[in-house]
């Protein structure tokens, strides 16, 4: 890993906005309107979340767009009673692929929700059809808890499942 | 069944709280804090789904508080790929218990969901000590798709499961 993770700041929006808008727009991995406008997606993904994370190559000039090769956040995942559990969403860059930035995000994101807090961490639909996701977060500790039937609108296969997955954070 | 639903009126919001505000304050059964405000409640409750109904004794004054017997909503559980799906809350005010209320809004809730296009209704958490409602769900043909471990702070029995229920409404 030569990829820094660090604390978004709000000059780091166009190159998150580079990384997140490819996702979006292809509507096969996330419950994110394909057509969602960049105020909205800014809304959704850095405004509402309580921490919010971006994966840079180190040295890279932080004005470039080019820089920000990932990003997550964390927020809570329900109120009051249940509000010791956080949900984070993930996004890597189409170039930074293959390089473990996920995984090294999904690890980052858990010491930072122990250090919040949070004892479990919920992924509320994962697509089932998005098999690598799955895999990557069951080898990061998480497991499958339940599954709900076609409740994604896949581009190109339809009504596909989509999985709830848990991890509680307690044991590092 | 001797209660009428109908669609919620603003002028309905006092009786709505009268029903909402005991079950929050317990803090048992809503993922919801106990301490919330009457205006956040009302913007979680009414403000934010997409359609509100209550349930009243017919001929009751509308006007008056006590006329409103229970209360649900229904908003999207997703967005996006995942809009198909919708999310429902129910809350029946103590006096009117074990009248068959509950099974009424969610029978009546799944013919407005469908109505209104949905394919599948989620519930997102349903407090595992909460065996009445989980029963009354399965009754009513939802599925117990998984479960989240701890995830809900009950006052009296401490971190207690909560399912993930499920029902696909195509089959009426």
């Amino acid at each position: 890993m030569s990829m820094r993770i660090r604390a978004y700041e709000p000059r780091d929006w166009p190159g998150v906005w580079a990384v997140l808008e490819p996702v979006f727009r292809a509507g096969q991995t996330y419950a994110v309107p394909t057509d969602i406008s960049e105020a909205d997606a800014r809304e959704m993904w850095v405004e509402q979340p309580r921490f919010v994370f971006v994966a840079e190559e180190p040295g890279e000039d932080p004005d470039r767009e080019q820089g920000i090769l990932g990003t997550y956040f964390i927020k809570t995942n329900q109120a009051g009673p249940g509000d010791h559990v956080c949900n984070c969403g993930y996004v890597v860059s189409e170039r930074a692929r293959g390089r473990g930035l996920a995984s090294a995000m999904c690890v980052h994101s858990q010491a930072e929700a122990r250090r919040a807090g949070y004892r479990g961490m919920q992924y509320n639909l994962v697509v089932a059809t998005n098999t690598g996701a799955v895999r990557l977060w069951q080898k990061n500790g998480f497991d499958i808890v339940g599954t709900l039937p076609g409740a994604f609108r896949h581009p190109t296969e339809g009504f596909v499942d989509a999985h709830v997955m848990f991890k509680l954070l307690g044991d590092g």
